[in-house]
């Protein structure tokens, strides 16, 4: 009998469908309370017909201000957004906007835990950057010869790769876990 | 000379943009960051019409199934809903769903600061009740004599007023520091 390695892909699964079954996973075990945020909407026009929900007829889609996620984890904040590339050598800044850094800035500041989840669709392969590393990068752009993008050995040396597993599909609280003992050591 | 005793009143705000406005001058100062979360918005129907914003023309709103308000603040994590209401001698307790009770106690759990501001309308009085007194009275409706409301005596003997000051607008964050010493001592 040979013994074979299971492997777990994310299955044609979004990134953001594969980080929701995993925060329902930590809520349901009392892990943590992390959800995403709605998508910020604006209305315009609503009809209230009797007898039946209100229905929004006219609304636009908001610039988001803030990240995709948050909430509490063993005492901690934490606070990150999750984006997808199909990008093979590289991760483009242009994905992130300048509010996104300031948000995730001023979490830092009040003692929050703050990081982006990258997937590399095409390589099947998704990251833990801590947000210090994001912001170096972010502010390189602005160099003369800043690059525009992170390469993707940026996120092998300096990030931390989640390996999808069964249950839950996409453990990062792992590494939110090594992220807090590096900062209070 | 007499010295005029200042009064700040809400002028005709709700009780949900003196909070945005008090949430914005804590951000600006760095003290916190605290947001509202958006409203979440079932999209059935999007048009994209050409050069122009994407234009959803039926949605519905969703039950919330947390809190109003949440964020970070001196390494705490913040949950928070708020209500107004028009009853002058108690607080109906139908204002509170399940869900919204169960997210706040999972958030406690996970030691995060949890509580509910509540505004009396009429009174033009605001209190902030931290969640285990909530809990508290929230568990006694199942009571065969249980109460269906927090009665007004409550708010004054086991909350804490919020007064209204210039700026910011309802300085919450005040009674935190004092919720966070009981906590931690
Ligand atoms: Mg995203
Ligand atoms: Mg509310």
């Amino acid at each position: 009998l040979t013994k074979k390695k299971t492997s777990y892909s994310n299955r044609g699964m979004t990134l953001e469908e594969d980080i929701n079954k995993t925060n329902d996973y930590y809520l349901l075990r009392k892990l943590a309370v992390i959800h995403k945020k709605p998508i910020p909407i604006q209305v315009v026009n609503v009809n209230y017909p009797s007898r039946s929900a209100a229905k929004i007829t006219e609304a636009y889609y908001k610039k988001a201000s803030t990240t995709d996620y948050n909430g509490v984890y063993n005492g901690y904040y934490i606070d990150f957004e999750a984006k997808e590339t199909k990008n093979k050598t590289s991760f483009p800044l242009k994905n992130f906007h300048d509010h996104q850094l300031s948000h995730m800035e001023a979490c830092v500041d009040q003692g929050g835990m703050c990081f982006v989840i990258i997937r590399f669709t095409t390589l099947n392969r998704v990251f833990l950057l801590d947000f210090p590393v994001l912001k170096k990068w972010w502010r390189q752009q602005k160099d003369p010869d800043g690059k525009k993008s992170i390469p993707f050995k940026a996120f092998e040396t300096d990030g931390y790769e989640l390996k999808y597993s069964l249950s839950p599909r996409l453990p990062y609280l792992d590494i939110v876990d090594r992220l807090i003992k590096q900062k209070d050591s």
